[in-house]
C-alpha cells in the first residue's frame, strides 16, 4: 500500500549558521483518478489513505449521493506502479441502479443559471438546489467553552501533523445532551478538502447522514468549497482555525449555518449563526442565545474595529 | 469591479466572557470560467483581482502557453450579476495561430502513461514532458540571510492578508549580482495555486519566461502543484513557510529545483538543491556551496531527528 508518510533526508539551515542533516518525515502525496461505472471522472491530489471515504465524500460534496444505499460498490481500479506493484490510484464507483451520475456539463463547484451566469449568487443558488438536506433550525447548541477547545482537540488527534507539521485536518464532533463534544472522525490529507471530504465519506458510509447536531472543525480557512461540503452533508456547525471568505460567509447565512473563524482557543469569530452557540454547558440555553448585541450595553457599533 | 474584500459584522466571543460585535474584512472570492475560444475549459475559486494573469499562469502551468506571443487575447466575457452588471467571473482567451488548446483527454495534474498508469511517478514524468524549460543548473545562488528573510518580506506585502489575516500569497524575488534578492511581484488569493498562478501570468505577459535566477516564495505548504507550476514557468528555487509533501520533494530532485520547507525567520529546511543556497551575500561561492555534512563534524548522520 502507499505509505501516508516517508522518511527524508533534509539539510536544516539556521541563521546563526548551525547546520544539521537529519531525517524529516514528509506527508505522502499521490494522485487518486475517480471513476465512475470505468469512466474517469476526477482527479486530485491526496495523501493516502481513507481512500474510499474521501471518495465517498466526494461523492456528497457534488450532490451525486446522499444515503450509503446508493453507492453499490468502491473497489481499487487497475494500475501499477514501475515496479509492478498496484498503485492503488484509482478508485471505480458503481452506483446503485437508478441513481444518476453527475451532469457532465455540470462544472465543479459552479453551475451556472440562465438568469445570472457564473457568479457568487449563482455558486450559492445551485449548493441549495443540489443539496438534499436542510440545516436551517437544526436544534445542536454547542456551549462556547466546548467550541473553543475544538482546535486543540483537532491537532492533538493529528498523527500525521505531528510527524510532518504540514497537512491539514478536519475532525467531527457531536454535541451530547449535557453540551459535550464528543469526537466521532478525524481525518487528515495534504488537502484541506480532503481531509473533509474523507470525514463526510465516512459518516455516508456508516449511514449517519445528515450529520444533524455536529460540528466540523477544520485546520485552516474556510472557503466557498468547504463550507458548502459541510452544507451538503447537513452539518450544521462549521469551525475555522483562520478566516473565512466573503462568499462562505454569504453561503453560510443563506443556508442558516453557523460559520465560525479564527478560533484560536481563547477567542474566535462568529460570522453567521450565533444562536447556535451558548455561553456554558448546560442544556437548557433559553436567553442565552440571544444577539449579543442586545444583551451588552459595550457592544460596539458596526464598522468600529 | 468585484471586491478585493469586504466589511461584514461579526461577533467576537472570548473565552473570558468578552463580547464584541465589529466590522471584520473578509477576503473577496468568486468564481470565475476560463474559456478558450469561448469553450468553458475550467473553473476555480479565486479573490478577484489580477484576472488575465491567473489565466495566463494558468495555461504556463497546464504547460498549454510559454511565451506571451501565444495568447491572442484575453478579454472579460458575458456573463451578469442578479442585478445586471457585468459579473467579470468569464474570461475568454484566443490563443494565436498555430498554438495548440490542452488535450481534453488530459486530467489536470496527472497524466497517465501507458507504461504505469496513475502514481506519483507518472506524475513527475509528464511534468518532464510537458515543460518547455529546464531549471537545471541554474546559476543562482542565494545567500542564507537573503532567503530567511523572505518570508517577513512576503508578508509585509500582503495587503489583503494584512486586512483579513486569511489569504495566501507567492512573491518573485530575483537574485542580483550583490546576492540581494529583489522583489519583482506579489500576489494574493484565497487560494494557494492561484497566488502562483497570478505571479507567474504576469511574468509571462511581462515576457519574462523561464524565470531564470529567481526564488519563488509561498506562504503555505510546497505541494506537488505549487513545485510544478514552479517548475513549468523555469523557477529554479521554491521556498515554502510550511512543508513539502513526499512527491513535491521528489518532483523537485527530479527537476533540479532548490526546495526550501518550514522557512521561518531563524531557520529553514533544505528538501532538494542545497547547492543553490549559500552562505553570505557574495557573489563568488566557490567552496560555500557543498553538501553541509562534508563541512561540519557536527553533522548527524541520517534518521537522527
Amino acid at each position: 500500500m502507499l505509505r501516508v508518510t516517508r522518511r527524508h533526508p533534509v539539510l536544516h539551515l539556521r541563521a546563526d549558521g548551525g547546520t544539521r542533516r537529519r531525517a524529516d518525515t514528509l506527508a505522502g502525496e499521490e494522485p487518486l483518478e475517480i471513476r465512475l461505472g470505468g469512466v474517469p471522472w476526477s482527479v486530485t491530489m491526496r495523501t493516502p489513505g481513507g481512500d474510499f471515504d474521501l471518495v465517498a465524500g466526494f461523492l456528497v460534496s457534488e450532490g451525486v449521493v446522499w444515503d450509503a444505499d446508493q453507492l453499490a460498490s468502491l473497489a481499487y481500479g487497475p494500475g501499477v506502479n514501475p515496479d509492478g506493484t498496484p498503485s492503488y490510484n484509482v478508485v471505480d464507483v458503481r452506483l446503485a441502479p437508478g441513481v444518476r451520475g453527475p451532469d457532465p456539463a455540470q462544472a465543479r463547484h459552479v453551475y451556472t443559471s440562465s438568469s445570472c451566469g457564473i457568479c457568487g449568487t449563482a455558486s450559492i443558488e445551485a449548493v441549495a438546489r443540489a443539496s438534499r438536506f436542510s440545516v436551517e433550525d437544526d436544534p445542536v447548541r454547542v456551549p462556547l467553552p466546548e467550541l473553543l477547545a475544538l482546535p486543540d482537540r483537532l491537532r492533538e488527534g493529528q498523527q500525521v501533523f505531528a510527524s510532518t507539521g504540514a497537512v491539514h485536518a478536519a475532525a467531527l464532533f457531536s454535541v451530547d445532551d449535557d453540551g459535550a463534544a464528543r469526537l466521532l472522525c478525524l481525518r487528515e490529507d495534504v488537502g484541506r478538502h480532503n481531509a473533509v471530504d474523507k470525514v463526510v465519506g465516512w459518516a455516508l458510509r456508516e449511514g449517519r447522514l445528515p450529520l444533524a447536531g455536529t460540528v466540523l472543525q477544520v485546520s485552516g480557512r474556510a472557503s466557498f468549497e468547504l463550507v458548502q461540503k459541510a452544507r451538503m452533508a447537513g452539518v450544521p456547525v462549521l469551525a475555522a482555525v483562520s478566516g473565512p471568505s466573503a462568499l462562505s460567509v454569504d453561503l453560510a447565512h443563506e443556508a442558516g449555518m453557523t460559520l465560525v473563524g479564527f478560533s484560536r482557543g481563547d477567542g474566535l469569530n462568529v460570522y453567521a449563526g450565533q444562536e447556535q452557540i451558548v455561553e456554558g454547558p448546560r442544556r437548557t440555553v433559553a436567553g442565552l442565545s440571544a444577539p449579543a448585541g442586545s444583551r451588552h450595553a459595550t457592544a460596539q457599533p458596526r464598522g468600529g474595529s
